[in-house]
Formats: structure tokens, C-alpha cells, sequence
């Protein structure tokens, strides 16, 4: 089912900015009976992307409710979010009060292969590579032709993932996940400063590090220093974690942080 | 009026690509009595840019219908055909054979002051900048974030276009025109390896240049390069050309290269 504007529809009006522009921001969620994960940290996520765009954020308790009714016939559910800068005349500059656009939908939630999980994924390294732009980094926004380019680039389904880095070698995170490595029982994730999508999962990863006392920092990660790290796994809020077993020639086995990373993912607080 | 796929619609459906990932392109054209002008220059552009996306391009003739059609009550109109690789699945992966939606609309011809054209325009430098991404330099696609905010920037009606520049400083073009700056009677345009757009007006005009025996390159123009250029006029296909009188404290008068550049532009040659 899908909501837009809290009424049920298939569509958008072609004059929606976030069609025309891809001016908005969006979320997905894993939502169970209707209710969705770590709201509180995906709701806190969507109203910083907002304001990023200066686009008023909905209230909580509308999109809430929204998500239960649109999952009301799928319990375990993928909900995605979409909020965009709403109708506008031709021309890019934006309305002086804007009417936002939200869009609710679930579908059902995707079957990964277990192994996945269990067993580790193959990662390949993407030839399509982030610009960088400061003043967009870390905001999931609607303009993802980057990451469409990227994931365009295999289709067996051995791959799991792609590795996405910036113009300097910097590997930034996977095409739909973040990342974290393991040195010496550190956690590091890469800083997104410049590009890349900060993630909820990613930083839900980082207090719960902080909580349980293990080192993690964001820093700049070239292929060579994920290469070499003891452990490596991508995380978002529906696949959870997969830890690498396989890139550009190197392999790992299933690591000790990756099952603590585990659970820390899983645990309800926010 | 607007047509989807060729059907009188308003709306598009809520999980097309274009919205979901701003994965498509667009072209924005005058239309005089139902026909677009410089409709091979402009189909050509589209059918580049949809090759750039891997999106298979709308025949030509189909578009020219719609275009009549959405057109049928606007004798002087400005057509918007946006095409984009359809509605998919959850999931940055394009589909393995893309049905792509194609949306034609027209509105009024903006009534942008005579003066613009006439007596030139005043043009401020925006602080947003292009990132480099060759991969999608030229294309005009629906990623166009970084021109609402930069259009963001201010909004008196006194300044009719703002500048953007890369992450290096050289001036790339106006958040919705292409620049050209005019050195001892020749015409130099910024080249657009790594970002911009590449209008259908820019090109049109360095083949007439080219024709007409006007020397006419692209090159780097830092900001400090445009200041000391003897014009320099701002240009696309719905504005035609307005020349910049007035730019971070420079100040210009009108120049002989412009009325050329503007008869260039008003030719029905392609």
C-alpha cells in the first residue's frame, strides 16, 4: 500500500519537485506489525535530512501512523519514506512556502540468502565513484543516479554489494550500506564528510561501540587499509550486517566484532 | 496539459525511478504553435543523454505529437520532456529490461523583463559549487539538487541568474544557462568535462561560430578570467542570451558579439 499525503494512491503529481529535481530526502525502515524499528533514530535522521534542504520535516506521530496503515497486510515489512519540497512552478528555485510531498510505502521485506549473514558476502570494488560534494555528504537525498550507476555495474547474484569510493581511492561504503573495518579490535568507519550517506545502523554502530567501550572512529579508509584490516562489514537498517569474506582478491573469515556489531544492531533501544 | 506515456495525466506513478532516484533526463524547449524549435538539436541531445543513463530514448515522432498535443491550447509555450527509466522494484539495480515513462508538459513562456535581453543582467557568484563527476558531466539529468540550492541563494528579483563554480574555482556556467566570455573577438566558452550541463543552445551556437569563421573554444575560465573578458552573456533555449552588465563588481556594456550570438541563436536552423 502506499500513502501519499496520508491518502491512499499510486502516484505522484508530475509536477513534484522530487520527480523534477529530485529535491527531497528519504528513509527506509524495517517495520514489524506496522510498527517501525528504531523509529526514534530514523525519525531524528529524517527531520536532519530535511532541514539539510531546508524542507519542513512531517511530525512524527502522522508518519507513524501512516506506516502502521500502509503495513497494516505485511507484518514484516520494508517501509520507505519520501519526503519532497512538493509542487512547484518551472524553474529551480524553490517555492517560498514550500508543501511538502510525503510518500509512506511498504513492501515486503527482501529474502537475502541467509548465508549472507551466516557465511559473509563477495564485495566487489565499483569503477563509478562519488563526487564530492560537502554540502550534500551524509544526507539521503533523491539524487542517486551515483549509486544507481554503481549498482548497475554487475548482476550476478553471487555479488552482494559494491564498494563506492571517492575521487582520492577513498572507499566511502557500499552502494546501498555502510561500512566498518576492524584493526586491532577498533572498529573504523569511514568519515562522510564529503559524500556518502550517513546511515542510522552506522550510527546506532558508533554509540553502542562507545556504550560497550570499543575504540571506533571515522576516518578515511583507502582500499588498501580495508585490504588489510582484520575484519569488514556492511551494515543498513534492512539487511542488518553482512561481514566480507571476499574483495578484490583478499578474503576473511567470520570475525569477533562482527557478531558483537550483530547485536548491538538487533537490540530495540534506539 | 501534461502527457504520461502519452496519455493526459497529472501524475506519474509513486514508484517510478525518476522519483525514487532522480534516474532519467530532461529537456526544456520553446514550442511555437504545437512545434518545438530546434527539434533535432534538442532530440539529439535526448537520445544522448538517455544513451549516457542506458535508457532506451522515445522515437522521435512520438515525442513530436505529444508534444503538438500538450501544446494544443499554448501558441507560445515552453515544453518540459522528461524520460526516465521507469517504475522498479526496491533497489538501486536498474531492471534487466526498463519499460522507461515518458512525461511531456508545456506551461506559458515565462515573461522574463525585456530588459533582461536588452540592457543585460545582473548575475551574482553562488556559493554552491558543482562536484566533479565525469561520469554524468554533460548530462542533463534529474540530479539537479546542487542548482536548487545554489538558485536557493537568493531570491530578489533584481538578479536574474546566479553562477556556479567547481570545487576549483572555474566558473562551470549559471545555475540554469551556459556562459560564454568574449577576449579580443573571440568567444570562449568553460569546458564541461567534469560537471555542468551542455545545453543544446551552447552547442548550437559554437557551430554557428564555427561556421561564421568566429574563433570559439572551450576552456578553464576562473572566476578572474571572466572579469576581465570584454562580455560575457549567460544562455539557454528558453531564455536565448542575455548578456551579464553587472557581476561581483564588474561592470559591462552591451557588445558586438552579442547581437551576433543572439542572431545565431534565433535561426530555425538546427
Amino acid at each position: 500500500m502506499i500513502l501519499v499525503n496520508g491518502v491512499v494512491a499510486e502516484s505522484v503529481s508530475a509536477i513534484d519537485r522530487g520527480l523534477s529535481y529530485g529535491d527531497g530526502v528519504f528513509r527506509s525502515l524495517v517495520a514489524w506489525q506496522g510498527r517501525p524499528r528504531h523509529w526514534r533514530s530514523h525519525y531524528g535522521k529524517l527531520e536532519h535530512d530535511c532541514a539539510a534542504l531546508a524542507i519542513p520535516c512531517p511530525p512524527a506521530g502522522v508518519l507513524e501512523k501512516e506506516i502502521a496503515l500502509a503495513a497494516e497486510d505485511t507484518p514484516e515489512a520494508v517501509g520507505r519514506i519520501i519526503v519532497t519540497r512538493g509542487s512547484g512552478e518551472r524553474g529551480y528555485a524553490p517555492p517560498a512556502t514550500p508543501s511538502p510531498t510525503r510518500i509512506v510505502m511498504v513492501s515486503a521485506m527482501p529474502e537475502y540468502p541467509p548465508e549472507f549473514a551466516r557465511d559473509g558476502v563477495v564485495v566487489r570494488v565499483c569503477e563509478t565513484r562519488y563526487a564530492s560534494q560537502p554540502r550534500l555528504a551524509g544526507v539521503k537525498h533523491l539524487n542517486r543516479l551515483e549509486n544507481v550507476l554503481a549498482r548497475a555495474e554487475w548482476n550476478d547474484r553471487g555479488t552482494a554489494e559494491g564498494l563506492m569510493l571517492d575521487a582520492d581511492g577513498q572507499v566511502i561504503g557500499g552502494t546501498m550500506t555502510n561500512l566498518f573495518i576492524v584493526e586491532n579490535g577498533a572498529l573504523v568507519t569511514p568519515g562522510l564528510s564529503r559524500c556518502g550517506v550517513s546511515g542510522v545502523t552506522r550510527k546506532r554502530i558508533l554509540h553502542a561501540a562507545q556504550r560497550a567501550g570499543v575504540a571506533c572512529s571515522e576516518e578515511a579508509v583507502p582500499l588498501s587499509r580495508l585490504l588489510r584490516a582484520q575484519e569488514a562489514m556492511l551494515v543498513n537498517s534492512v539487511v542488518g550486517a553482512w561481514f566480507i569474506k571476499s574483495c578484490a582478491g583478499t578474503r576473511w573469515t567470520v570475525g569477533t566484532l562482527y557478531e558483537r556489531v550483530r547485536e548491538w544492531i538487533d537490540d530495540e533501544g534506539d
